[in-house]
Order: C-alpha cells, then structure tokens, then sequence
C-alpha cells in the first residue's frame, strides 16, 4: 500500500500470508530499498515498485496465489492472454459503466529475472494502457486500484471470473456432447 | 422487500453486497422513484418493481450473481431455457406437492435496456403464468416469494439445481466414456 | 434416534434443516404414529421406521440430499449401484477392518409410494444382508449406526466416497486423452 | 511429533481426527512401542517411525487422507509417481529456492503390510534421497519436516499442487477440444 510520495508498505519476504501481524509488515522507498528496518521485502518487490511508480493513481497493490490464477496463466501462458466477454461483473473493473467490453488480461511466462519480466510488462502495457491486472505463470495475479477497497474489488473481480473461465473449458465437452446427441435425435 | 402497498425496500446503488448495513438500504415507491432520499436505488430497479407490480402476493424479490447463474446462463442463453426434472427439491418450489414436475428456467440475454428485458420477461411470463425465477446472461438470478424466508427457499433450491445440472454436463463424457468402455468389454 | 423399545425422535415435517430446534424434533412411535403431538413427522417417516424395525441394534438413522448424492443417484439410478474399491476409508464402515473389500451400494428410483418404495428395500436387503446406506435417485441417502457417531462416521464415509466416484467420472475422459497422448508420443 | 531422542508424540487408534484432545495423543519410543500407557497407537505407526529413523533430522510427520490425495494416489498409482513441475509453489518445499525444478512425487500401493510397504518406501528413497512426502494409494500422503510448522506447509503445498494436477487433467478434454475448434476455425 502506498503511505506518500516516497513511502510503500509491504510484507516482509517468507512471511505466513495467512498469519500476518503488523510485524510482517515493512516500509520500503519507491527503489525498493528498506525503510528503517534491516529486514528483507518480498522477492517480488520490483513488481510492486514499478506498479506504483507506472500509475501515480494507483494506492494499493494486490498479488495472490490461488489455484484459479495458477491453473488459467498455465493454461493461457501459450496464448499470452485470457479474455473476459460478456460477463456483468466486468462492471466492477473501474471505469465500466457497462458489461459490454472485452477485456484482454495478459499472461507472463515466470522468471526468477524480475527487471527483464518488468521489462516485458511495460512493452505490454505500453500498447494497452488499460490494465488493471496480470498473471504470471504457474504463478499468480498482481491487480491494484486507487485505494486498497478498489483494488480488494478488482481481486474479487477477476477470481471469480478467471473461476468461470475455467469452468467453462470443463463444461466445453459436455456442451459438445450434448449439442451432438440433440442433433442426432432430430 | 415489500413494506406496503406504495413502498419497497432495496439496496443502495453500488454498495458492497457482502457488507451491507441499515445505511445501504432504501426506500422506493412502486414506480422506482426515491422515497424520503437522495440515494440512487439498485441499477435494476425495474426488475424488481416489475415482479412486485405483476405478482401482487409476492413479499420479497431476490438478485444474485453466484458463478453457478453466472455460468449456466452463459450455456443456456442460445437455447433460452434451462429444464429441472427428477430433482426432489422440486417440491421446495411453493406450490410443488411432488417431484414428478418438469420445470423450465427462461435465461434472458443480458441488456443494460431495462424496459426492452422486461418487455421479454412478460412476454414469457403471459405464455407461463408459474414461474419462480429467471437467469439473466453472463449476470445472474431474479427470484421471490411470498415472504423473504419463501424467496431464500426458493433462492437456495435454484442454486442448487444450477449446481447439479453443471456437475451433470460435466459428467456427461465421462458416463458416455465409460458406458462405451462397458460396451466394448462385453 | 431411537429413544426406547417404543419410541424414535424425528424431524418435524417441513421444517429448514440449517436451523433445527428443539422444537423441530418429535416422537413417533415404530409404526410412524405421533406420539403426544398433533404435529406430522416427516413425509418419509416410514423409511426411518423400516429401519429401525428390520435391524433392531440401529440406534440412529440419518438422511440428507446432498449434491453429491443427488448426482450419483441420477447417474447410477440405471444400473442400480455404485461400487467402492480400494479406498483406505472402506475401513470407517462398521465391522470393516480392511480396505481390500467391494461394498456396492444400492440406488432406488425415486416416488411418492413408500410402501412400494419399502418392499424394493426389503428385497434388496434380503439379498444383501450387510448394508449401511442406499440413495434414491434425485433425492439422497439413508444410511444408520448403533449410535448417533456411528451413523455420523457413516455419513461422513458416504459423503467423501461419492463425492471421489464423481471426481473420478469427471477425470476419465482427461486420463484417456493423457494416455492416448502418451502412446502416440512412444 | 518427535519429543526427544526416545520419544514421539503420535495419535492414539481409531481417533476421531477432526475432534482431538490432549487425551487422544500418546508417546511411542523409535521402535513404536507405547510409553506409560496401555493405549493402542495408530495402525501405520511403522510409517511414522519409520521416517523419524531414516531423517534425523525431521521433527514431525503428518499423514492426512483429503480427497485430493485419495484421487491422485488412485489414478496415479499405475504410473508409480506425480510430477510437479512450473509451479512457484514448488519454492514452498525446503531446500528449493525457484520454481525451476521438477518434483516427482511417488504413489506406493496400499497394503495392510506396513513393513512390506516399509521395505519399498525405502528402496525409493535409496535412489532418491530427496523426497519431502510420499502418497498411498487410495489412502493418502505422508509428509514432514524439521519443524511442525515446516511439515504443515509441505502438506499445504502438497495439497495444493495435487488438487492443481487434478485440475488439469479435468481441462485436458476441454483444452483439446478449444484448440481443434480453433484450428477448424483458421
């Protein structure tokens, strides 16, 4: 979460994200380097300094794991994105006022080479500067907003909608099926 | 909910549904207007008016957007209509003294046109004057009842029998697989 | 529950099961007749009463409409049983002290004639002696204990083992396509 | 739970898991045998005493049987293994600082001969020293650590990544499907 200008609170690297306590939080500056602690910020904290530094707006940044984000930038890192179509919850994306827009979410392939993937991030968001998030294979989602609320909005956002995506490819056989016992009985 | 024969209660416009409080609800009269607020009522009003002004017995309209509605109005908006049958939680539906019915489900296309989709909605109820509830593409569920208790009965059995009927479709390679398999080892 | 040589608890008829109450629950006698109430048990007392007549050391009989019985009921109601093999928990049944045994577990078609619904029961028993539940299609399960725990551990094993049958009938077209794939790349 | 050089903290027989106490845990010495107590411990005490042996260095082993780990040890006991691979949950288990390795993970067959089992498991290890868990089939895992909360977050781990694996193969089927449609589509 940014604090001010040259301020940025985020947690301390290997913490339990399931038991944090306000010890497992830190501060670091707009480099990344720690404030007033010799403890270590989270390995990704390049992600998270360039999201701040790339959108003055942006208050709060968000990355999880969850199995939904893991099994879709898996699935998708071969395309190198995921759409979401037709879905009224892309209202709550800031800035919909309607559910009829595409949305185009990028998938990057995981490195342990975090300038060259912040690299790769910016060419991206350099031709779509609307973006209010990414996944990065095998590993999770980063999605921020304006305040920690818009970005907790934007996280419950895509969880469910990367869920439905999901759910779609399982059913997609099912559908098929279905679709070729009803013609066979005509 | 309705409070009497000129008011009905309804969430404020964009609140957080997981978190509402006595602030977060309103009061309209039976056209949809603000009564005794400034607030801006639900995106959807109509829809919720429309039930109250057609089905005068009716107590308490209920909207969600479960991933289970979500997706199954996704699948279902070509064919129009999804179909319950053989399900004993037919019998909670109020009026059902049997599971030996056969229910069918309108999915509406989803519209940011409130009059043209209650336009729809009334067509199909004039041809199918029972109908507890209806599905609105890629955004979820219109149910109600008699009393809030009857609508969240009636909202807890479709939830359930969307659920089932995608496990279903999903199931549904898999009997055929090994209905196959079954075959061939004869 | 049975209470004495004459007398079983059960739910009041229609009553919401999340939120059972003292109040909810009362006596009948082995031949289903209330017992100090005008209230009406439930619609299928006379399964419960069966079960009690038939094995006199069931002290608990259990029913409950999950989703997952209600998917296996409707998917094996036309062979007429589910089979479990090979899974460690086959040991939680009583009287199981191995997991190298085959239980199959019976599934009736669904209707409103309990007493036609009892005879098939009764038939099916007859050739099977050791039984510890059925499903009825669309509907759920039955299954008891010497004690209350007994039929929970019960119901339990039931729950955990359809819900894995369902798993593995969704994963079967998956692992055939991954084998398929496997030998072609040979 | 390893105590000291002596002595481990183990749960008694036939314990309800979900429910214990104080009471339900016992000490067994590194051959198994009950300490200050006539209390039976579990049935697969050989595999827990059997790694505190083998790993000086472990501190607590956890066996659990989720259904997860039941349909993995199943379907994949044939094969003899599970692979991990790509995922950035693999930095979860000691000693792996990326995600850039491959985790193979074996599926002995269920026996109710544990030093049968015992004499397989370790021939295992003998090949592949590295090995933080192991599954049964149809059973479930066995995993630990230097610590207790080191064993929890292997088992998490685990958890994670075989219900991912499941995933997946669940949207083969669908994946496949997708892109043949997409390839008709071209």
């Amino acid at each position: 979460m940014r604090i001010d200008a040259e301020n940025i609170a985020i947690t301390v690297s290997g913490r339990h994200k399931g038991r944090l306590t306000p010890e497992d939080v830190m501060v670091i500056d707009v480099d990344g380097e720690a404030v007033g602690t010799s403890a270590k910020p989270s390995a990704e904290t390049l992600l998270h300094t360039h999201i701040y530094a790339r959108f003055p707006q942006v208050g709060a940044v968000l990355h999880t794991h969850s199995r939904a984000q893991t099994l879709v930038s898996k699935i998708f890192e071969p395309a190198g994105y995921i759409v979401f179509e037709n879905y009224e919850l892309l209202k709550a994306f800031s800035g919909n006022a309607t559910h009829e827009i595409r949305m185009q979410v990028p998938v990057f392939t995981n490195t342990q080479d975090m300038p060259a993937l912040v690299r790769k991030i910016d060419a991206f968001m350099d031709c779509e500067p609307i973006c209010h998030g990414y996944l990065i294979e095998g590993h999770g989602i980063y999605t921020w907003g304006k305040t920690m609320a818009e970005a907790r909005r934007h996280l419950d956002a895509f969880e469910f909608l990367l869920g439905c995506e999901l759910e779609l490819l399982k059913l997609r056989p099912g559908i098929a099926l279905a679709a070729r016992t009803s013609v066979e009985n005509t």
